[in-house]
């Protein structure tokens, strides 16, 4: 059930029914680390490369109409979702990811053979690399891929979900706004603010957040194809680049333009790094916002429980009646993994060596996993948590008035010092703050009532 | 096509396939972020689990014989490979794994019904909870079984190839002994030692990363079971942790034992943090193993080129008979790749909060992410890149032949400073060592003969 | 030796030529960890908030002038860098930084007893609290001070060096542009590039890594002054962020303004994550570049050889002569120091918890240590090492003209496949690339010479 | 004020009152990054290690007993903590610390010409690289000062630090046996257990944590010295490891000897990377308990507040009264610390290359910092926090007495479904979970009375 293919090095056994080659034939066996599959997402993008790459080698003459439309052909039906289990490679190839392109590459080729009618492996009409690859390296389209993965992703994936949890957060921030609770700083017992003024913290985070992204994602827009072997677009011709990315444009939807230096671009991948850590400071974001709502729904009798999440699940399998903030966790996990998917992103971004970086498949591998986990967490953590979330009026409002730091709205009247000895005397006795106030003899009850007004206490006094 | 199920929050419909039940359906629906599955290496550990737990509670008289024996039939055709699909819940779910442990739970009760002639769902003669749960809390079960895969993982998976590996290493620090080769500090020509004497500190790494390795798993083998909710044993009885543990330590072949301090245990994780960092200072060392072969193999004309790699593929889609360091690569990626879960590893790590850390999915998997990467990932550097190496003793003579710094040999002699001279004065005129020492008068050419011998200057003179 | 002061806790001995008060003789007590002190930076910018504050205070009539006019005096003297030892705390005290404010709060109030007069320690006419701190919080002034210590060492101790080193790349890249050059992916040989374009690759990317820093920087000249102790500006007035933050920025230099949420700037410090991340990347743009150079100038004799740096110092206690890239590895190191202080950043970052972050010593000294070790990196860089750089003109020119590579060129005229068979050719046989191309028989003398010229392989060919 | 001294490239002016030499003030104009010094620890190892190699070099008949005596004064006056201002050079300079060897070598050899009354300067009677670095090399003695800094850091500062609080928290354990509490998982009311069971998993977690550093410290007593340049002695003699480092144990005290692979323990740091490893890990847990301290401490009144802490200082600028948990955040902060600085250490034991790991200051001086932290961070937490903590065990028996998760109880008596009835039913109506019970009609009053026992709950029943 075999067929021969050839390549440099000789002949090798491909399966009957596979599309790809014998390049890629060489790499599952070479290659067997884990089990993860190079990302989906590089498929899709690969695809409009080679196609946009066809378009452009055929305006300018290098590349005959009949070898255009195979490939244009081709690449639509990947783009159909077609042969989809003909990308068998893993995640971990060679760092330049040659064999994923050549898998691609064969695909296309071999497909065309079999629509032009010629033999599976004949590398004709259309040749794998003097006509799929031409006038490109896979040192220039596997990062130019790598970086529409990444664009398309986050712009599909994650920034819908982000807006999506930011627009429940102000909703939440608009609809507490007269809850006045008490703060907390040190975790411990502050002055008062509104439950609207906290979320509306996590909504402004959530803002800077996909400022951030946005931004960062401003550099994954330039593309490397054009660069060749190694920046200097050998065997590529004066203005491919801009030809070819300008069908990438056009075909993706997304403003990709040519690399303002392709040595650069080619040597390092500074622009996934940034990508990447924008994505970390995001996931910080989050894990404050999962932490927080998961401390204050910490109860439901012994904690503080001023918010109430949602019953999704049993809680427990021996814990009969549990309930737990079980997409707080699901959030600071993925979070969590995205800092050290990060971390990932900036070793292999720190292995460029003269004119390549051999971490792409680690780069773009945890770029997305990054993109996708978030996306799809904070999908999941509005959905099933925040929608549901609700406050415990009572509990809050029994906290505002039990406390001791209300005393700080003392402080501008008798000073610092005498402020410290009520809180003090308070704590001391067990008392509340006015009986201590009062015992202490510091103000008079009409000045406290006066003065002491959580509702106050949340701006600026004129 | 769906049937009814019901938990203590409500009813579920189920696919009528499914042998899952209602928790693990709501949790379907309720953790849906990125595709990856919770590692199947724990599923088997849970069935070892499930049965070594059978077993003991049927001995206590806790289980009744029918039961038990369903129960022991039903871990059997899981440790059998059956059921596979029926354990379809993600990495990403409560940090206390509790769905996965209810979904295994559940597979298992169902499927005593539908042995025992009942309807799937019916919870009878096998309860999920009451039965298959029986003693235990996800609390301290999911640890349980967290660890069994992690050991079974790193002896079963990464172990071997690292003895694999190591002993290549030895074969070519034995083969390659007597050749004298120029050693390079600061990435600069230094003194020489042999080619043997380099590829020995290789395996010496290997050496010392397979003890660090197997201290850490040590801590890994003593298992939370018992502990049940909070580390107390509430609700299991006194000789279970040992009665159970004993069990799996029998069905495993491997020496597990109760943990000491079920509180330490439950409340963080850091035996895995531990195992991870041993894991993190292994691929520390092959990083630095496949990178000093890179550099050395650079070329092959324009660069060090001392060692030959084997030619596995064509290296490029654009160069012609080009071969790349490709295995290097991939081990030098999956090293970084290890690191960066090291970071995922100890950042779960530090989420433990009292009686519990709801880490735990982030933890295992990428501790078993890891050793798998890295198991893998040493044999097929061993096969593919080790194997086939070679020396080019020619290349590396002239290495030899040429250098400034046997010039070290003669300090000893003249002293620091005229020594200094002569490599200089050869250096700036671009003589050889010898020419420049007889040119500067310090020493005379018998001496110079004498003392300058590179195959003497691999060891200590007398 | 020790007068006696007084806080809310009671008395405290303190020395008697101390100007801070009893609380930082408390913290000097209690907090004893390693050496390290706050960084210096803070001091300077405490003083001119707190000056910022008085005036503004003042011009609201809330403070009167002979205190404003005692306040201002004092920050003056600090600005001129007096009192400098009057600042003993170490980093390591309470995460909200506390303790330093209230050192300022104190040195500041004691210096204007003396001034006016008073005992040390009488808090007359000035208190430390009630006017020192007068509208403030730590909560807000302490993170105010961060984001104005990061940006000012930013601006004046990183970019400057950063200009002048990607200045002086580009002085390179024009100056080597005709130098062609041996091009290398995967550590192999590849097609040429000039010398001149492979700096051209560094300069490019210091300017993005400059752009990525100061877009980094916006966020932070938002400052959390106007927020008190939990970002509603309880116990300040209307208007008093805009006031104060106006004459913070009218004395720095540097265009402050208010944070938009005070509940998301106080409660975590995303915007200090993202500028140690672009310093981050940065670190990974000049570790590519310090490794390139030192691999590039690898040797003199057993390496590369292609660059040779400048002789700074003996490179070596026993080998007499040997000249090592000694400043590559400092900024190496620098730049790896850069990435862990980055991890730590972001830890500080994920320890946002309701109303504050408790993170901000350990955020704001990762954080100013970056920048300073970057901004010194890259001037000790630039002066010691990118000024003295030299190709080896000789050993460039040989290594093209012996390379395989050149082979790529003759692609798009006989096809990949045989091309690839003559640099297989001759790599077999120790052929030049043109003998073995002739021996195959593949092209003509004519047209291999005509084809095969690096000078032309250096960009696209019409 | 200067005076001229030469080294092998030139003469350089020397500070008249300096005792370093030339190659010392050429590194301190080339190497300006930052202001931290070389850690001091290493001067006291230098001073050790030189006076050990000249006891050995002069037993074996290298170096003349003059010579010999005037080394090992100057050396003892060192070790005396003399001439501690004249080792002046920064962190960071080259990766193999070369500068800071011959700091040591030009310090301990101009002093000895001042003891011989000979010109400073002269390098008579005793030559710097000569006489005091004889049978060394940086490459071999630099590592070995770091490993014996490390080792004694560890031992002296770390280790006793933990033992105190690992006591401490042992005495809490005890004393606090008889107190039940609500445990908590997920941050949610659980089954209850003691908080000496609580305290207890503290104290295990600093039992593990102190074996796993003496484990990994191990590998830190293999010394690599008698390496010399590139591990293979050249220019030392056989025997002189042995003998140097068996002064070195002697004078230190401490079980050193000579690596078993010198190519190995020169070329990597893996020993320290695992040393590191181990403080991480540590690390792991201080955050653990630190963290779950202040969430126990969470108050006073709008929190868990079952752990009273002491009030150590006024809490807040603007808050009279407050009390903060700030020992908690300083060990968790420089726990995080100490997680950054393991990457630091960890990157650093990436770059080896060949013969050489160029990142030694980098790596040493992150060890090191993480020492001092941890061991000063355990001392600060147990003297300023451990000691004063107090349960409020009236909260404690409340949040007890109304916790639902007492229904777990009843688990083995009535089966799970009914027990979260039970529990669902109290939760909704905000009944107790007796009331709860009785209502549903699950149990009897006496059978509740008499299963739901906390006090009976925090262990296995038989």
């Amino acid at each position: 059930m075999f067929r021969i293919e050839t390549d440099s090095l000789g002949e090798v056994r491909v399966p009957e029914e596979a599309l790809w080659g014998a390049q890629t034939q060489r790499a599952l066996t070479l290659f067997t680390i884990d089990g993860e599959l190079m990302p989906r997402e590089m498929i899709r993008a690969y695809a409009i490369l080679k196609k946009g790459c066809a378009l452009a080698n055929a305006e300018a003459g290098k590349l005959d109409k009949e070898r255009r439309d195979l490939i244009v052909v081709v690449c639509d039906e990947i783009l159909d979702r077609r042969h989809a289990d003909m990308f068998p490679l893993p995640v971990w190839i060679s760092g330049s990811g040659t064999q994923f392109n050549m898998n691609v590459n064969e695909v296309i080729a071999n497909r065309c053979s079999q629509l032009a009618g010629r033999p599976v492996g004949s590398k004709k009409p259309v040749h794998p690399n003097d006509h799929v690859n031409m006038s490109q390296s896979t040192n220039d389209n596997f990062p130019t891929v790598m970086y529409m993965a990444v664009a398309t992703t986050i712009i599909e994936r994650l920034l819908p979900s982000l807006a999506a949890m930011r627009e429940e957060l102000s909703r939440k921030a608009e609809a507490w706004d007269g809850i006045v609770k008490i703060g907390r700083t040190h975790m411990q017992d502050a002055t008062p603010l509104t439950l609207g003024q906290e979320f509306s913290g996590y909504a402004a985070m959530l803002e800077d957040g996909e400022g951030r992204v946005r931004a960062a994602l401003e550099a994954a827009f330039e593309l490397t194809l054009g660069g060749t072997a190694v920046g200097t677009g050998v065997n590529s011709w004066p203005g491919f680049a801009e030809a070819a990315i300008g069908h990438i444009a056009a075909l993706s939807g997304l403003p990709f333009v040519p690399a303002r230096n392709r040595f650069a671009a080619q040597g390092s991948h500074d622009a996934l790094v940034h990508v990447s850590s924008a994505l970390k400071t995001l996931a910080n974001s989050l894990n404050k916002i999962a932490s927080d709502i998961r401390l204050l729904s910490c109860g439901p009798r012994a904690g503080l429980g001023e918010l109430i999440i949602p019953a999704n699940e049993p809680g427990s399998s021996i814990m009969p009646g549990k309930v737990n903030p079980t997409q707080c966790e699901a959030l600071t996990m993925v979070s969590l993994q995205t800092i050290a998917n990060d971390l990932a992103v900036t070793l292999g971004g720190t292995g460029g060596v003269l004119e390549m970086n051999v971490y792409k498949p680690l780069i773009v591998r945890n770029v997305l996993h990054s993109a996708r986990l978030l996306g799809d967490g904070m999908h999941s953590f509005t959905e099933h948590l925040l929608k549901g979330l609700e406050p415990d009026r009572e509990r809050i409002a029994a906290h505002v008035a039990h406390s001791l730091m209300l005393v700080t709205a003392l402080a501008p009247v008798i000073g610092y010092d005498k402020s410290a000895k009520i809180a003090l005397h308070a704590h001391k006795t067990g008392q509340s703050l006015r009986e201590a106030a009062l015992e202490l003899g510091f103000v008079t009850a009409e000045e406290f009532d006066r003065v002491v007004v959580p509702e106050e206490m949340i701006r600026p006094k004129g």
